[in-house]
């Protein structure tokens, strides 16, 4: 049997029908009336796409714990990339590099919110760890808001040796962390470059964090320590694109 | 009975100690070990505040879908400031006020967020509406991360007479949205200000946004048109904070 996932709620599944992702069929909630899931019905049809009308206890059944908003996509797992492939798609469109990597995100929230600032903000791909890393799930896919049907994620088995290979190639690496020299806004961020959030609870490890040319800090000029990771990756992705114009 | 609410998560409790809060209790699970529940402990014992150990599933029942990571302190409802207190706050710091309005924000992982965003960032107030809005619940505070014990909340009637209010202050009010003429970093954000914070899924209601002094946008260059609104605000409140210096 071939491995597959779930797209739950309703933007998220317009988007992955419109990203032309690999569908296997969708369930609908018996009886809803929606402008929206109108819409789904109609962009099925025109895909063939195989639809079911199901009661709630099923829907709910498949995505626990997840708002479905009476619509879920059964979708082949997700496609994972390569670096290559992140670095490829930055040349085929004429830009510098703008990799976010993603040391140990736990969270399928954040990291469905990361994931949409990166599509918003027009950045190239994210780089995370095969293991001790949230996977990209329902919860992450409904978190990002479809944003991740659009995202290119490579998961690589060593994030030292990946930011070695990246540096190799004339990237620069810029880690966030409170311990930096420099606040983010002080330093240069606009040639080829990669960016490196560390996990919710503990930040980057020490090897990661020694393997960057840069550690930039956020001012905290309050008694709690740290913003949320999404909040903090968004903040350095931003200030990216603003010093890209 | 006197209204109570709860905070649940060691830091959080940590920092309800710590911020003075007046606390009824503390609930500890049974049998736990873990560093920061020993400062919990000490800390507790410093304050003369009373101590219980119970099983897991009197925690759980407490707080429903929050994880409580074996601590929860009742505590007094929580106090909101009015809109004045925030401005007087700012006064005392001789600084020019820097608040921020949401409008009818309905995620608590969000509000919390966003809670902490403001405390870090040094800004001295979030103003919320008394209706619609999500309340400041235990999971609020935990997603906070303790900054809800230290950011004056206001909660007012109507958003758009309070926006007048603050104009006549001589304070500029922004707008954050898609519709905006300019991009947040092209405009002028170091003077006295309130920056406003559209709902998650509708954005800021049309008489809120005819209030504003100025709309502005962030820039989007991918297919997904929004930005998670914990996300947008961070965004915002760090490029006010980058200008103010």
């Amino acid at each position: 049997m071939k491995p597959q996932g779930f797209i739950a709620g309703r933007n998220p599944v317009v988007e992955a029908i419109k990203s032309n992702r690999t569908i296997d069929k969708i369930l609908i909630l018996k009886g809803i009336h929606h402008g929206v899931i109108n819409e789904i019905k109609k962009l099925a049809n025109e895909k063939n796409i195989i639809v079911q009308y199901v009661p709630k206890s099923k829907l709910d059944s498949i995505v626990e714990n997840c708002n479905h908003q009476g619509v879920i996509a059964y979708i082949a797992a997700h496609n994972y990339y390569s670096v290559d492939d992140i670095l490829q798609y930055a040349k085929e469109k004429q830009e510098d590099p703008f990799i976010i990597i993603l040391d140990e995100i736990e969270d399928p929230h954040n990291l469905g919110a990361i994931m949409r600032t990166v599509e918003c903000a027009g950045a190239h791909g994210v780089i995370i760890p095969k293991r001790r890393s949230v996977g990209l799930t329902a919860t992450v896919a409904k978190a990002s808001s479809g944003a991740m049907e659009y995202v290119k994620v490579a998961k690589v088995t060593n994030i030292v040796d990946t930011i070695g290979y990246l540096k190799d190639q004339g990237i620069w690496v810029y880690g966030a962390d409170m311990d930096g020299e420099n606040y983010y806004y002080d330093t240069k961020l606009d040639g080829p470059l990669a960016v490196v959030i560390g996990s919710e609870g503990k930040g980057m490890k020490r090897l990661v964090k020694e393997s960057c040319d840069f550690i930039v800090k956020i001012p905290m000029k309050g008694k709690v320590t740290s913003l949320n990771a999404s909040v903090a990756a968004g903040i350095f992705i931003y200030e990216i694109r603003r010093q890209r114009g």
